[in-house]
């Protein structure tokens, strides 16, 4: 997995498919989409908190769509992007898309991050030097 | 796992967390109620179809929302319902939830099917005694 | 997932098959013995323990071997066996089984576990009264 | 993921960790190293055999053991090598190991496969070339 941050403010990371993210159709499994994701997710965190740990346990998933274009095939080189859409006091949005070597769409979406106390069981406001930073990316959707 | 048609219109599955679902935060990783939710829509298959077989190959997703109202812990026998929302010619909605065994919400979401010609890679028409299967079953959204 | 203890040693829980254990030869992955035997082991430690919690987290598998006899169909409910075959000071064995519904064997293993401590980085004597526990349902391969 | 053939006769690919991989204990799930051996494998195959397609069908996994040396961390470019140790008229064993960037010893194992004839149910002798192919790397070991 490699990363780059392109000029139009997609966060871009490469990753291989495995043989184990395919089912008996023959292609990733239709929750493959979200981990890929999430690899891209974490790179991005891993950027801008310069942290060289594991997914930040302070934020979770409050809801996520995801579109399916095209069959994700094996083996794969895939591209997956990442665009903050928008940052709020608790909460961020991001777009995603995960793309074949030569660009083709295969999944895209969206996903809300509510950041979380996991102590107190409930939200809490973005750490404000992490707010910053992800508004610094944010390109608001058209 | 077991299954029942509640009055209602939701079909209903009975399904053990298994500890792999949980990721370094100990609860179900944000993929799970998906996998849930297909064991769901696999077992009302079998039971529309009368087949025994493995999830029909025939459809596919084209998209999928997902709301994450609590975590899932483990262990944990989940209650997982669907509810068929809508039938067109090529394609249907699904509604789909995800409750601790004391109803607690844990999950819930939509997703869009479509019916899918994998030989030549394009949808196609829903075979009309499922579509009237599908449709006996809908309850349309409020 | 029930569980029982049979007369014979073997502890035996049942547990489906899901879809998404099934991989393009459209059968369960050959990883999935060892997440079905896991649902057998944590059932078992709860059982031991008292404790209505996750798998425990104070060992960590040091070796494992499995066989693969048969293949693992979809849908299924399969039985899963777990038998303690030798207890150690900070270690034990056990041997495991997957079967179908008829008894017919699937797969097949045996496991050496060490007790851990994970703030130490290293083994730990078995708690005593888990080991007492351990070794009351101990039988000794032939 | 990146490969390369290593003149002591181990195939070693590289490949990154997920966080989907790991489990409640913080590191990779006790099953990973065998996704990630089967990355490798199916690189070798493709290797061997010029195809550009998925892991070949037409060979099974007959038994493997694995040993865990070390924890294996999140994130992580692990190295992981595979080493043909003997080939039969229709099996072959293969070793392997799955390595950190500084190739410390995470998890190491042998594997025995059968080549499967699926529409007969059965052993097939290996095809000729590729048991060529497998013979000109096959180290025995010491």
């Amino acid at each position: 997995m490699s990363s780059d941050a392109a000029r139009d403010g997609w966060y871009r990371v490469r990753m291989p498919v495995r043989f184990r993210d395919l089912d008996p159709m023959g292609h990733a499994h239709h929750t493959l989409p979200l981990v890929y994701v999430e690899e891209a997710r974490a790179s991005l965190w891993r950027a801008l908190t310069g942290s060289a740990g594991a997914d930040s346990p302070d934020y979770i998933m409050a809801e996520v769509t995801v579109r399916y274009h095209a069959r994700i095939a094996y083996p794969c080189d895939l591209s997956v992007g990442l665009m903050v859409r928008r940052v709020g006091t608790s909460s961020f949005l991001t777009d995603f898309d995960v793309r074949d070597p030569a660009g083709v769409l295969l999944a895209s979406g969206r996903a809300a991050h509510v950041s979380y106390d996991y102590a107190a069981g409930r939200s809490k406001p973005l750490d404000p030097a992490l707010r910053e930073a992800l508004q610094a990316r944010c390109v608001a959707a058209a």
